[in-house]
């Protein structure tokens, strides 16, 4: 569009990105709420009100992995582009969105563990996550901005498609069995194994 | 004024501004109160409570979508920029502020959608931001800051002009329509569209 | 200390410095509560809840700029470093807790406005983040850091010396008026063009 | 595994780094509630309420120093790897997870000062931090990534083990006397010296 539309675009893209991942997964911990106890309660006391935190902190630490991770496959896919294309600004914000929005469905879910809808809704949001995902890596590794390294490129899609479907699993998953969903994200060696046998990409 | 104010200064008044831009657009999410349900609530009562909180999600959705555009527009104009000049340095800490308040003023219309005085002050915020951004952004391709490229320039003074006038739509929708204002961003197109034609500028 | 200790490290302080100083600016909106009004309140209970918060929109903005001044000396100084030197860990750290405490100083005298505590606290604590500037200041543009430009880091300190005056004034009109503090900053000037003519420095 | 992982890699891990201890050190004041007081309360019930405070403080500042010399430590590690090792990625991740949790420990052990629970639990935190430190630290100066400077990495791995006899020394301190928990950490120093005799590396 306008002028000065070089690498540098590429690179601040890179870090207002890194820096919206970096900042959600550190809000994550203000969503749990210290416990209040009278002054002299028990021990027993205390270990009984962080027993009742523990969902949260396994949401803490499901979502502080789920973000960890995307944020390695943006930046995989990101080290790959080799120039800027305005056409990925529209997708890459939405996907930022759907990352500082996960504070909020992680604490939904974990002050409400196993009920079925505040799981469903964190889970149908993995899945958007990872849809965005795949759009904006695809993007980044397609023919309007990659550099070289067509093989590499080949493998980021196969990872973000894995962890798409992996997160479909996972909503599914949830759906019958609430607390069981996030065994579906332990399937992505799973689909990048079959996706690899499909497409017949060479081993990198 | 001292020694030393290269082109690092710039840089460094970049970063700055793109970690504030940053943190400003995640924070959004932590106005959005997690809703308390009792144990055991029915599925009805989740979907009526999220129901609840759609205001706060429309709210949340349109700032981050506002703010990523002036991030966008900040960069888009301070990539033209060649040199520092201290006298950005107040308008630049000006925008920053109201942009950090965007938070404050984003929770109070989601709290109370529909009521005329938060709409009105949300949008009366939005068109001071983007007066602040068009003073920023004039200056950073003025002829104190300008590296290269005066069409570009022109282009991105053009480009802030339009959200000024698009957040003035905006502003007006709202006071006689609280909940349409959002409507009157839409206008940006056609807003550079005819400053396009009175400006005779070259397209780009 | 160890080796590899060059440029490098001192880039990286004062990126993560950097990175403080726009978290803690960014957090201060979040100790502005958005306030409770009955659904269908009339337009002038919101004008009549806003006006209680004027104190903590007033604290916002000095704050805001009492940080982003503090930070523009910060990068004034340490762009004139021309070398690393592990002293200057322990006080950055210092100048940089006292401004990551910002909020909560900030968050007190709006809450409590005109309350002697509060206004002298953060007078008092303005004064000790002056004290820590001017330590830090003059440690980046003394004898182990500077690179060049002598004249430049007088001018550094003689300015971390205004701000640390100015401080000092508006703790002790804090302390006979409260709401009178922020009139002291305003005597930064008047400091620095004292301090050039009691030092006889050259004229920058 | 993919291609393009190059020092850039290692560059944006630092940075992504970086980022997450700089928002979780800043966000350790967030936990501090403004107190609440009556209208015109006397300066002595402001006093009081500060009082009551005064363990948050005291968790605010030994927080402060220790994610700041965590993050020293990680930095001074990382300046002295040479090349970027995929399988530092899980253990890096799983240190940042611990420090960004760290808001929640401190502010559990400051609303119960005192009490033999959260005083324990934060120091066998901080045990699992210094841990977690240790394996980063020495992946970052081992084999699969050291670039040069064998006897500085010899430090950082003998700094960062004293780091971990200290918090081990402090978690069993505060076993026996809650409060005096923070005086374990200042064994350093000794450990150091301990361990320099030990391993008779070189001084550096």
């Amino acid at each position: 569009m306008a002028a000065g539309k070089t690498d540098h675009a590429l690179e601040r893209l890179v870090f207002f990105s890194d820096a919206v991942f970096a900042i959600a997964i550190t809000l994550l911990v203000i969503e749990i709420h210290v416990p209040e106890l009278p002054y002299r309660a028990s021990n027993a006391a205390y270990w009984q009100a962080l027993a009742h935190l523990i969902p949260n902190f396994i949401g803490f630490a499901i979502s502080f992995g789920v973000i960890g991770a995307f944020w390695s496959g943006h930046h995989r896919a990101f080290t790959l582009a080799g120039r800027y294309d305005g056409g990925i600004l529209v997708w890459n914000t939405l996907l930022l969105g759907t990352i500082a929005f996960m504070p909020f469905v992680t604490a939904f879910m974990g002050r409400h563990y196993g009920a079925p809808v505040p799981t469903g809704l964190y889970w149908a949001w993995m899945l958007l996550i990872a849809l965005l995902n795949l759009r904006v890596n695809s993007f980044a590794t397609g023919p309007r901005m990659l550099g070289a390294a067509a093989g590499a490129a080949a493998d980021v899609r196969r990872r973000s498609t894995s962890v798409l479907l992996a997160a479909a699993t996972a909503f599914l998953v949830g759906l019958a069995v609430p607390v069981a969903a996030p065994a579906g994200m332990a399937t992505i060696p799973l689909w990048m194994w079959l996706l690899g046998r499909l497409g017949r990409t060479a081993p990198i």
